[in-house]
């Protein structure tokens, strides 16, 4: 049974999961690109077999579980990080806190199409992952156990993703994360001195002054963050006051999709398709933060390695500006 | 002139460096080993000239500054995050807050041997570089605008060394970083809670239970932390309650360099040799942290991939327990 482990000093939840170890070439960095082939490959169609049984599927071809002829699938991750089965349970080691490691994790295959890509350009395939995450996530908060639920995407082997066909994860949590529970005490404290949502304020400010701004559309903003960790972080936020992501309604979906599809191609041809990780920063699922939390997405690519610096001191060095970097990507 | 900027949201530091994109390939993934011979290292001897000019060495055999003879010397960073240079100037960008990139950034050269490594079992090669770091501290610390120094080491292209002859680095700050608050919060908390240290309160529970400890000696002592973020992470706490490394007197650093020395030699033989990040952490130069806080160093292999889930949130996979890799590296 996995543990989550809580670093009595700085609150750091960890999840201690043995299971993982299953995964092939643990010990090993893996920085080989998957050469797997549509045969051997769990996430193409006619191999369905070899994933667990899905949670969910957009098949219009084919109304059979498990079977081809579907456009995305979610299935359970073969290596969960947690379980699903098994009761919420807290305890202490000494003056140390623990939790079961009770969650979900499961994956969303995004396309049947084994080479395909994000940087690709098909605005269907972003929107499908939308889509269904939606689902999930909806489907996962009616489960009071979980306090968070996290969508995100590795994309390629330096960001952490075993197998290269097209898939994005979520992980619903039995606790709400530190840095997600940093970010709401920042905007909470904003909120309390200034009545307003500082993500709203940002938007606002950034779209004004046109500085760190990539592109805009009705419903979404992209700019670069003012204090960006990584070269070319990016940050996708709804132009709505919203504090959860599931409850982004269909025509948002299809404007995020779009954004989102002109943002990776713009990261694509400047970068050369870089591995990269996205990720949905969502409101916990049952805290009231609503007045001054703001859904939003993190978009960063793996261009430079993180240094030593960084781990000790949650202080980053990147080489450049967000002014820059957004120069770079509208011009290209 | 670097910047160092503020997320207005969670309070983390970054320094954006343009100085820093000088290094060689940065666009790129740094995963070839360093292939520099002698002839071109510019931390071999007979090389100094290459360097920046040394702000401290040890030189028994020749006292010429930036000649050869040495057995460790300490340079400025040729591609500094930070500068020297300029006064300490705070200022704003709308509500976003900034300070110049006043700081230092040396390098510290551990040894003249351009194979040597700190696995390869010299104790004094290590102990040379823990004389040093303490020397460049107590000098640096006089300069009042820096507020936190760090020591640290890259081992390894993957751990974001970027040359491959046996270094450490030293930067001096004008903020604490976040997460070294962070840390010095929750010793706070428990002191106010208990009126105890604790960092002391961990080292006497895991020296009694023994089940995260990997070796002791006189003045030290190697745990596995209960919540280790990353496989194989290791804490080294001196026993002596003490804030700041800087006062470590000479007969500890040498009980410091013989643990870790062996420590070393062990994780070097169980995970053959892996890049790895150490990191001191030590108190704020001018806080008064000293009933509470207790210097440490952090040291972490890089054996697996830091994915999305890791970045969004704080919340890391391990997928060993600290139990099991103590025993691990005690068997071997």
């Amino acid at each position: 049974m996995p543990e989550l482990r809580k670093d009595p000093i700085t609150g750091t939840w960890v999840i201690i999961s043995e299971e993982r170890r299953k995964r092939p070439k643990y010990y090993q960095i893996v920085v080989d690109k998957d050469i797997s082939t549509p045969e051997h490959c769990p996430f193409c169609p006619g191999n369905e077999a070899m994933t667990p049984p899905e949670t969910f599927a957009l098949r219009p071809g084919n109304p059979a579980a498990n079977s081809t002829g579907w456009d995305l699938r979610v299935v359970p991750n073969k290596f969960p990080a947690l379980r699903v089965e098994g009761q919420l349970r807290k305890s202490g080691e000494g003056f140390y806190d623990k939790i079961s490691g009770i969650g979900a994790h499961e994956v969303l295959i995004d396309t049947p199409r084994h080479g395909h890509t994000w940087f690709d350009g098909d605005e269907t395939v972003i929107r499908n992952t939308l889509l269904a995450a939606r689902a999930r996530v909806l489907d996962l908060k009616k489960d009071t156990r979980f306090k968070y639920i996290m969508v995100f995407k590795n994309f390629g082997p330096t960001a952490g993703a075993s197998l290269s066909h097209s898939h994005s994860q979520l992980i619903a949590l039995p606790v709400v994360p530190l840095r997600v529970q940093e970010e709401i005490e920042g905007a909470r404290a904003h909120f309390e001195r200034k009545e307003r949502c500082i993500f709203c304020d940002i938007i606002q400010y950034e779209s004004e002054t046109d500085r760190r701004l990539l592109m805009e559309n009705e419903h979404f903003i992209v700019l670069a963050p003012y204090a960006p960790r990584f070269s070319f972080e990016l940050a996708v936020y709804p132009k709505r006051h919203e504090p959860a992501f599931e409850s982004t309604p269909d025509h948002e979906l299809a404007g995020l999709s779009a954004i989102l599809t002109e943002t990776l191609g713009r990261v694509g041809r400047l970068l050369n398709r870089p591995d990269y990780n996205l990720i949905i920063h969502n409101a916990p699922c049952r805290n009231s933060v609503g007045d001054f939390f703001h859904w939003h997405i993190e978009f960063m690519p793996v261009l430079a390695r993180v240094a030593g610096f960084e781990w000790g001191t949650g202080f980053y060095i990147n080489p450049i500006s967000p002014e820059e970097s957004v120069q770079e990507l509208k011009a290209v």
